[in-house]
């Protein structure tokens, strides 16, 4: 039996630290199991009690008739290796450790968290800082959260797998409220044995669950993470993340409420986007966009219909999806017709939203609405508004919306505008995705039309590492490369340069430029200034019979400015009529190396033009880098200019992927700045970059 | 006796068409009326009963004993004009009217809506196509809204103007299930009369009244808008607003519901910015704001601490709070010392979020850590966090949260991380701002802050209009401007222009470049091409001897690409080391005036580097224009160059906005593009421009 599938629906389940009083976080284990109708073992380890409740209670895990699939650990921190190792010698399949004071709170912690690890030995644990899981698809609540205490768990297609134990139980009791049901329901805590990237994995194969909703705080294994999310796409399983961390109080905050490691919240977006995993932005989303995805219909365009009895939050619904960038186009003249022929009084049918007005909230008048709506080719989606009328009679809209709903394949949302809380739960019980938001109807189209788009075809797989021979070996000298050895390893992998001699005096210099048509660019070499430019290392449009005297003034003013003799001097062609951009290596902490686009002089910084994704890149991610920049227009000829060699554009960044990916750890650096990007057919140009290799070359590839 | 306050509070009210069917429409008035408790006369007016409940019922508005101060109309809108023309004429003090099929409607909607207002006469109207107001604080419904199904109307120091009666009731029941009290909640639907600005005016006077919240799709009168909210400010009450139309699609809904005419968000954003007046951008917001406002609580730093038992939802809150630009700094030593000794078990103090874990959720310990962080001069607000004990147990935390919030001015907001309805009511009736939403507390810290720092005196007033003398009436010839006589007009107004010469020949101008030292700058003169350089009109850096035959050249590609001869050549001196922004008029059909100010070249476009603000500009607002360019770094040195004459760029923009204000919509269109700003000392100069002038001259002001 696979260990998650003891942990998630065990036949036996131990408390360890049982308490009689369900009224003590330690009473909860045992009376959450019992009342969601737990059928199997359930052995309370105490050995102050005789029995608990119905149960005989046991005095220690040595006097446990069998081992348990399911230990749940009660016990305080510094109790809680032992008891592990206790439970993991008699073979249980997995604990669920509940005590926090592990590697959330510093060195010690940490250790403890260590020796945690190691006494667990072979048996699988979750934790320790959870707060357990809820396998709602088979009534079994294996958790101490408080929000347990609902009335009754709605069983759904929905998992949530959350770092946090306290947003488990803040999900399960909103979704309670809003009538969302979940399959599973797990808290990861620490994650010292089974994390996000397990259960992930455990979900892509669990028939009951349809999305899975993830709350990170950071990922601990995210090559892991990559394969299990890549399984959940080809399963045809939408993943739905929200990641806290994007602010610098936010990620301090994570890490020290679970110990994770944070990383650049820009690269987690990157990765986010190459997984097509849906970024949940608003707190409130992360239950109401897999609500959206879970009743499985996809979107196939973005006209959307707004059918409703009151204006105003029609117009909130209407202008959060145009925000979002859908249209709402008027009824087509036959659906106009069809409408008008409904002869509903004073409703506004000829426009969008159609509004049956305060005097047509009918059944029959809604049901015809919707059907001629749901039947028009001229709309995609529809969002129904509730009005007032839906707190105290909610079936006037609601019947016919179910109706409807069930005669259709198109998505439908609905809005609540008051607060109308039976009309909610009741309708999302119906297994119509029904909000409190306006704004999440929008996010909820958003994400259907995302994940509309994904299922077309992938261009290309990722550049792949490829055999480092011994020619760029040597080119790694450790230490900054200057750079013309820059750009000769850049040129290695496939960026092209301009043509350009590596000249050691200025009389060398001078006969070099003759061998270029016309004026060249001169520059200064050095390993160990960055910044030539700042120190008049560089000089453009220089006449080749000027190229002597501006490389011996360029020494002079670079050893004045700098304190360091120039290395040489590099004569390079004059290019002209390019677009500048910047293509950069960038090391995450937690994720690994990733490549930064971005347009080149000012705009970076101060646009925040840059588009960033994880090594390796694959065709699709360059494509999609290059639109997200501002300044994508610019390449395709803005304002009259020629458009640009994009093409030659991403296999440049492809390249540089590849050698990202080849060289491996020892690349600590690399940049191309300005990377010359010429009109269609001319390519691209490494104008200037940099690289800086590790002093230890142990970990290059190949 | 006022108009407004006999609509508002009213000592009679008749009910024409009333039906004595409370489940209708047109029985909920006289119902609510009772339900709330309405003390004075009600006088339902329909010819079929003799009496309906306890009221006596009249057959017509004749048959009344005296004209009452308020009649809610709930005929058909055929025949609302003659109603109220008979309402009118016995000296009804304003009539409210429900019907719809007015200018919401299209055309012929607009001449009844005409007849209506006709019909009037002197009495004041609310609606048509409204739902009425409530009047919470004397216990006065005067409104169909089906909300009003609520069990009781919550007082609270709240004013809700809104647009739309559906986003009145919406806004009533949700505020009704958050605890959350108002004044006044007045929906003005078509405001064929009374509109927002009167509204405004009259909650300014109005006691009970604290914050003032708007729901708003367009405004008809800007003007009494301004001055409205210009008065709120000064008697330091804080406007809210949320403004539906921030896309096309919100737009045409908006404008298809209260036939409001929209204008541009962009302005209507730069009028928020301008009058103080907080943008809600989540409709959610449109409650949470004026709710953390109205505790009268203003926060005077960016120090939060977040006080929490469960990590999660602390991460969130810091998370949202950082993103808002707040910082979440741990505690000082003498805090955390003070902390410490409270030797809470397993709690983690010397952090922020200050997290007593789930084992120290215990009233005393929530009590003593709040007293020290909100003693602590380290922190200006504290956000708490309820977690799952809340839902079951809200006093845990509750008691101690209202003991610790009367003890302090510092602002308090809660987030309840579970579905907590009873705590969240709860704590809100005890006028502790609580929230569902993690993003709530860090948008009710920014309205805190915002309203702080507007507390700050302004600098200067606005630009006023100056007189339009006889020689500038001259300049104001109709049809576009050359750029010579453009920049002539700017600098009539005090906006620095290069040195130039106007020359007829290319000896002219070859005469006149020799007064320069140095090369200048030649352009093609026409009033019929705004593009001069991409026809070959512009030749920069020109030594003088070149100059004849530049312009010779000039003229003729001119000629060849235009179909044009230029109409003379303008020799200008050459201006080098400036950044170039763009300064512009921007007319909205809406909102009238306003001045654009962008960075220059691509960046206004590809990169939205503008900002907007109506004319006229204070010093203040033209100070904040350029604080809120992305691109303001340049101009303060940004990367090693020189500082620039942000001083000079305000006095160029403050003369701009005087000019517009002054000429008034005669001057259709004004741009100068490129602004030089030079660096500090050095002034600004309009390198090229271009004004256009109306046919008709008789706007012009002065």
């Amino acid at each position: 039996m696979d260990s998650l599938e003891r942990l998630i629906r065990p036949k036996s389940v131990a408390i360890i630290g049982a308490s009689a009083d369900a009224g003590k976080l330690t009473g909860r284990p045992l009376a959450f199991l019992e009342k969601y109708g737990y059928g199997h073992e359930v052995f309370p380890v105490n050995p102050r009690h005789q029995s608990i409740g119905r149960y005989p209670c046991f005095p220690d895990i040595r006097s446990l008739p069998h081992a348990p699939d399911v230990a749940i650990v009660l016990v305080g921190s510094s109790r809680v290796p032992d008891t592990v190792k206790e439970l993991g010698a008699i073979g249980t399949g997995a604990a669920i450790v509940l005590a926090g004071g592990f590697g959330e709170s510093g060195a010690e912690g940490m250790a403890l968290q260590q020796r945690l690890k190691s006494a667990a030995g072979n048996m699988r644990l979750l934790g320790p800082n959870t707060i357990g899981l809820v396998n709602v698809t088979d009534g079994i609540a294996l958790s101490a959260s408080a929000a347990l205490q609902i009335n009754e768990l709605v069983p759904g297609s929905i998992a949530l797998v959350s770092q946090s134990g306290g947003i488990l139980g803040s999900l399960l009791s909103r979704a309670d409220a809003q009538g969302v049901g979940f399959s599973k329901l797990v808290a990861t805590g620490n994650e010292s044995d089974i994390d996000v990237s397990d259960l992930i994995n455990y979900l892509v194969d669990d028939p009951a669950t349809k999305v899975i909703a993830l709350y990170l705080e950071g990922l601990r294994k995210p090559v892991q993470f990559r394969q299990a999310t890549l399984r959940a796409a080809g399963a045809g399983k939408p993943i739905v993340a929200f990641k806290v961390g994007r602010s610098e109080s936010g990620i301090q905050s994570a890490s020290s409420h679970t110990g994770a490691l944070a990383g650049s919240d820009v690269v987690y977006d990157a990765l986010f986007r190459q997984l097509g995993i849906i970024r949940a932005l608003y707190f409130s989303d992360l239950l109401d966009i897999p609500l959206a995805l879970s009743s499985g219909r996809r979107l196939k365009g973005r006209r959307v219909a707004v059918v409703t009895s009151t204006g105003g939050a029609a117009s909130l619904v209407a202008d959060a999806a145009g925000l979002a960038g859908f249209e709402t186009p008027a009824p087509d003249p036959m659906t106009a017709g069809r409408l008008k022929a409904l002869n509903i009084p004073d409703a506004v049918l000829d426009r969008n939203p159609i509004d049956v007005t305060l005097a047509g909230v009918k059944s029959e008048y809604f049901r015809d609405v919707l059907d001629s709506v749901l039947e028009s080719p001229s709309y995609d989606a529809v969002a129904v508004i509730l009005g007032s009328s839906s707190i105290t009679e909610p079936e006037t809209v609601g019947a016919p919306l179910r109706d409807c709903f069930a005669r259709t394949d198109k998505p439908v949302v609905v809005f609540a505008s008051p607060h109308a809380p039976h009309a909610v739960r009741h309708l999302n019980l119906a297994g119509i995705p029904t909000f409190a938001a306006p704004e999440a109807c929008a996010a909820a189209f958003s994400a259907m039309w995302r994940i509309h788009r994904k299922t077309s075809p992938q261009t290309g797989d990722p550049a792949m590492p490829v055999a480092v021979g011994a020619e760029i070996r040597c080119m790694l000298r450790p230490g900054p490369l200057n750079e013309y050895e820059s750009k000769a390893l850049f040129a290695k992998f496939g960026v092209p340069v301009p043509r350009e001699i590596c000249a050691a005096t200025p009389e060398e210099a001078a006969a070099a430029a003759v061998r270029f048509q016309g004026n060249v660019v001169i520059k200064a070499l050095s390993r160990d200034v960055l910044h030539k430019s700042d120190v008049g290392g560089v000089a453009v449009n220089i006449p080749p019979s000027d190229v002597a005297a501006t490389c011996t003034r360029m020494a002079e003013t670079f050893s004045l400015a700098t304190n360091r003799k120039v290395e040489g001097f590099l004569v390079q062609e004059l290019v002209t009529g390019a677009i500048e951009l910047i293509l950069g290596l960038k090391h995450d902490s937690q994720l690994g190396p990733s490549i930064l686009l971005g347009m080149g002089g000012i705009a970076a910084e101060l646009y925040k033009d840059t588009a960033v994704r994880l090594a390796p890149l694959s065709r699709k991610d360059a494509e999609e880098m290059i639109g997200e920049l501002k300044s994508a227009p610019l390449l395709s000829g803005f304002r009259g200019r020629p458009v640009a060699d994009v093409e030659a554009l991403i296999d440049a960044m492809l390249a540089f992927s590849s050698m990202v990916s080849s060289i491996g750890t020892n690349l600590l650096e690399a940049e191309i700045n300005p990377l010359f990007v010429l009109p269609r057919g001319d390519g691209v140009k490494a104008a200037d970059g940099v690289a800086v290799v590790a002093p230890d070359k142990a970990g290059i590839g190949g």
